[in-house]
């Protein structure tokens, strides 16, 4: 079996004990060193008041799929620092979030996610990136 | 009647047009001039994965916060970009956020936010900071 | 001698190692355990295009008074992120800055700055937040 | 004469009229619409109290290509807000920064960057973004 199809095994089984991810309904599409993909689609609970993506939607998965891409660096880890860029408004039936690690580390990992639709992957809806502190430290 | 009064309806109003607001549960305690506070009873719903509030529900709560802060100046606005720093595990039975606008213009309105607990309204649990830009722009 | 003496004359002696912040020019106006201000006269070399204070100045002096900030309470420490937010068109005679921790840690340490002018305390020309790690780490 | 080169030319001409990048002493290597390339060759007033580049002098760098690759696609515009990630030690004989847009509008430019070296183009020093806002507006 790839390490790939073991990190996508690892993350849903962790994302599962994480009451709101369980609520928001990431699926895991892809995983491998340092990099994940997760996909949501999109329901009306999801919305801010003009039906696009809630700011606050987007932050949480952009900042989760960052965990999970220091995850498969790191292992569980917590996030200190996070920032969400919202290029656009956010409207699609499917969400795509890619996470790639930039610095992996012993105190502080780096990463960055962007967020598009899974209709026109060329088009960033919104950037962010996230600090995490390994769980074990 | 108050302005503060009239402030509270008006949010409690725009919260309630929000799908993931009435999800999110957030009450708005108090609403004046540039300023607001929220309040969120915790339930397991809004946890991680060793049940501590969400990182991206911290982020959601902030955001949403410095959104209606911007509302009392500057009318709807959209968050364009959103930092939160997490200073401590956030872990609480309600969760207080206060924000206020630190700079409002027609262009860009700059907020700030903390959360804290309503037990210890002295201890920092996580800050963040919305840069939005009014609807009507 | 008092503990806030001790810290202005410790991060003088600091400051002056870093060759980049004899050049800056700052001198610390106040220190005590988790707080410093910060002054710095205008000249034209720390100017952009249009006169004001250039936004990567900016940033070095909100930058240089956290690091400072935090130096009172865990010693040296390192810049690991830091965000700025120009407010208006940061113009004065005298900048102040003044820094504080938020949240001082073993692993990282959180801080959070304003830039004012002597003239209009009251007026904020930006603000910032930098999240460091302690050198011994 | 290429638009490349006519970018070059442009941004030589704004930078040299701002003080601050004067001292700094950025070279444009490339530009074109969306993106530009700086260098800066290291000198010991760039540095902090360990001879790295200080963090702050790091934010200028990536601030700055970052405002003069939104030149290339909305002409002159004000940094509103810019953060900052110091990956590892910033030493290098050349520095080289990358800055590229994510995204242009009228009210609001967002854009990205990274610092590397010229010996090691594939090891990130520090990575950033800065939202403008279009000076016209």
């Amino acid at each position: 079996m790839s390490e790939s199809v073991d990190f996508v095994a690892q993350l849903k089984s962790i994302s599962g004990r994480a009451e709101f991810n369980n609520w928001l309904g990431v699926e895991v599409a892809a995983a491998s060193v340092g990099e994940v993909e997760l996909r949501l689609p999109w329901r009306k609970e999801l919305g801010q008041y003009s039906g696009f993506l809630h700011a606050g939607v987007i932050g949480a998965l952009l900042d989760t799929a960052c965990g999970f891409a220091a995850y498969t660096m790191v292992g569980p880890s917590l996030a200190s620092q996070y920032s969400v860029k919202c290029l656009r408004p956010a409207v699609a039936q499917v969400f795509v979030v890619k996470a790639r690690v930039l610095k992996p580390g012993k105190q502080q990992v780096f990463t960055q996610a962007e967020l598009t639709s899974l209709d026109e992957p060329g088009k960033l809806l919104a950037v962010g990136d996230t600090l995490l502190v390994p769980a074990g430290m």
